[in-house]
């Protein structure tokens, strides 16, 4: 017997749902793809001014994900993630306007040429078509998805938390109308509204229908996608990203870089996770000097054999040094998205970059050092999306790149590496034009 | 209990080759990515002299799988695309010599800024990494595979069909030990050589160590390696390709198009398989002229009611004219691959946009047409990798792009569109030089 014919009921209704909606979603990109920058921007701020004016049942939504929420017993810092208020929804209004003041990357020329036989090649930016959004619980994630791909002349299909699904749901109903008032036809924007696991399977595997799919949340739901789907993948987050200290460093530049790249904001993907420091990076009480600083800041050290040794035998010389526990092998491998930083010494930076090509997830890897040698032979060997030189590994962000907008960074290679703009959310076409030529 | 403790003794073996080549060929891409031009080139020279060198042990091993070959029934045509000759191996040794006078991508600035904080921005090409190519029979896939990967600083693994197996073997060992020859190491280039299943089905999911699957064959095997895959994929190959002669259309230059894109390689993927035509293209007389012409050459017609209906009502006017066999719907989903052209009469341009856009795999896609406007609006709304103006389908393909090489031709929309060549081959990194910001 099939496995087709034992779907639950359920199962049905979810297949039912989602395909109907990729299959308006997809007759809408075809139309999407030749809309122009004016239209597109109309429907922003469209969107933008919907957002306002429904503000009142965006709210009352979202009180009802919220009280269920907190009805269920979620963590207060998850609730936190769930709730819109105000400041939030003008956030995410004005994040609209600001979409709609940045180039439209599609109809680029990206290249050009003739051939020996006479034909003209064109290479185009056009849209991908449409793409799949999986997300969590941040309902803004469905106004800023919405927003990018529309822009970058895409039609997106949603697919949040349940946890959100009546903000989401008040949400998409409000861009979607939006966008139809101005002419674009609403299958531009839609949700799935089956929280039903069985939707989301559904989504990865229409191939003929969903022209990639971009998960963005923990490394779970990453996984979980990347695993499930057959719709190609940009896959994003984990980020184990390292700060190395090159023999002779500039200590005060290293100790900025370390402090901001793992205290500013210890949650995020571009945030340092292990430090590697030359053995002759400084003298010793300077690098307990470090470590000591990042102690106060409340960061948990967790070091390699050395730097428990290193640590012991100078706790002598700064009052408040506290034992550092020993960094376990999966200390190393491990995004802690938390306030701790596995400690490693090394003797060599050949040491360092093999410990970033083995350890690290390829996201953001950073060297400190005064040699140019070093700065060279690091940003050639390790194998990242970004690399630096003598900067924070907080850099990894689309505004921060001078993009304006990101959906995402992506941790792979195909496709697109690093923070993702508009541009990274087209693909091109050969425009061949000839005069009867053939082969 | 796990899965994993199931293993069979043939799986654990299968795995364990699977995994040892692709640690080692990681752990050589992260070398290669540095080689140099020169030493790449000198290594293709090498694998190419290596191939003339051990010709007779080659030619002793693919003797050994044709006759394997034989002995099993396999079908003669089949056979003849395994078979090595003295005129292949020379074909396969100037093709290595083509690769090494290309130009080595790895390395190109392909972008860069600064941002207002000072922070240097280079988009810089680099090589994937680890490219895994799975293909069927042809040896000279093994060939110009690994001389492809090589030359844009990738390590290979190389999965081929168990007809060719020692065929593969004798070619992967030839130029590996080449490789190693100059410097590089011999994991540069390696060869699966358990023929069972779950050899493939390892490497396809081996995400730490493969950074990318490049699936080369027919239509079932890329359907497989996009299901089983867990790794990034580019989708090559399917290619349902339409001409469309438009209202008004030149019938001389339509007609050395349209038997051109149908005729002169029936098997490729970039051969026409749907012929369309406006129902003013031209007298009907003519259109039947050309129908005719197809059929001369061998082309079975396979027709919509209308063309049925015009050919029967004509064919008093052509002696030699065929009844048309009714099409299916299926025919027009169909890649025939093969002398069989689905046609059908229909109205205006937008409806053979439609139909393409819902039939077609999104390969390559012509019009035939006297209209700028046609023109226009067909490249515009045509979603494909390549689509033409007045020229074969044909010409998707990397030489006749000018690429001067091809590892296949992409019919997806993520990394790379249309045929790919050496650049398609890489990724970026970006490098970032500061003098210690943070953020």
């Amino acid at each position: 017997m099939d496995a087709l014919t034992e779907l639950t009921a359920d199962e049905t209704a979810a297949y039912a749902e989602v395909d109907a909606k990729a299959r308006a979603a997809k007759a809408t990109a075809h139309r999407l793809a030749t809309v122009g920058a004016g239209i597109k921007n109309a429907a922003l701020f469209a969107m933008a001014d919907a957002l306002d004016k429904k503000r009142r049942e965006i709210l009352d939504a979202n009180s009802r994900d919220v009280g269920n929420a907190q009805g269920n017993g979620v963590a207060p810092h998850m609730v936190d993630r769930l709730l819109l208020n105000d400041k939030r929804i003008d956030a995410m209004r004005d994040g609209l306007a600001q979409v709609a003041a940045l180039p439209d990357p599609v109809g680029d020329v990206v290249g050009g040429w003739r051939r020996p036989n006479g034909l003209q090649i064109n290479k185009v930016r056009v849209p991908l078509g449409v793409i799949g959004i999986i997300y969590e619980s941040r309902p803004n994630v469905t106004v800023d998805a919405a927003a990018l791909c529309l822009k970058s002349g895409n039609a997106c299909i949603l697919r949040g938390g349940k946890e959100a699904i009546y903000s989401n749901i008040a949400l998409t109903q409000t861009l979607a109308h939006a966008v139809e008032s101005v002419g674009i036809p609403a299958g531009a924007i839609s949700l799935i509204e089956t929280t039903d696991r069985a939707a989301a399977r559904r989504l990865m595997t229409l191939n003929k229908y969903v022209d990639c799919l971009i998960p963005r949340g923990g490394a779970s739901l990453i996984e979980t996608v990347v695993k499930t789907a057959t719709v190609p993948v940009i896959e994003t987050g984990t980020g184990n990203c390292h700060i190395y200290i090159d023999k002779d460093a500039d200590m005060t530049l290293a100790e900025r870089i370390v402090v901001n790249a793992k205290t500013s904001r210890p949650s995020v993907c571009n945030a340092a996770e292990t430090l590697l420091i030359h053995s002759q990076a400084a003298p010793a009480l300077t690098v307990v000097g470090l470590l000591q600083n990042l102690q106060e800041r409340g960061v948990e050290i967790r070091g390699c054999e050395r730097t428990v040794r290193l640590v012991d035998e100078l706790k002598g010389a700064y009052r408040s040094l506290i034992p550092v526990t020993p960094a376990t092998e999966d200390d190393f491998y491990n995004e802690f998205n938390d306030m701790i930083l596995a400690v490693k010494i090394l003797d060599s930076l050949e040491e360092a970059v093999a410990h970033i090509n083995e350890y690290g997830s390829r996201h953001s890897e950073a060297i400190v050092s005064r040699s140019y040698a070093s700065a060279q032979k690091f940003t050639d060997e390790v194998d990242a999306a970004v690399v630096y030189v003598n900067a924070s590994t907080r850099f990894t962000d689309g505004y921060e790149f001078g993009f304006g907008a990101e959906i995402g960074i992506s941790n792979q290679k195909l496709h697109a590496r690093g923070p993702m703009g508009l541009e990274e959310m087209t693909t091109i076409k050969y425009v061949v034009r000839g005069t009867g030529q053939v082969r």
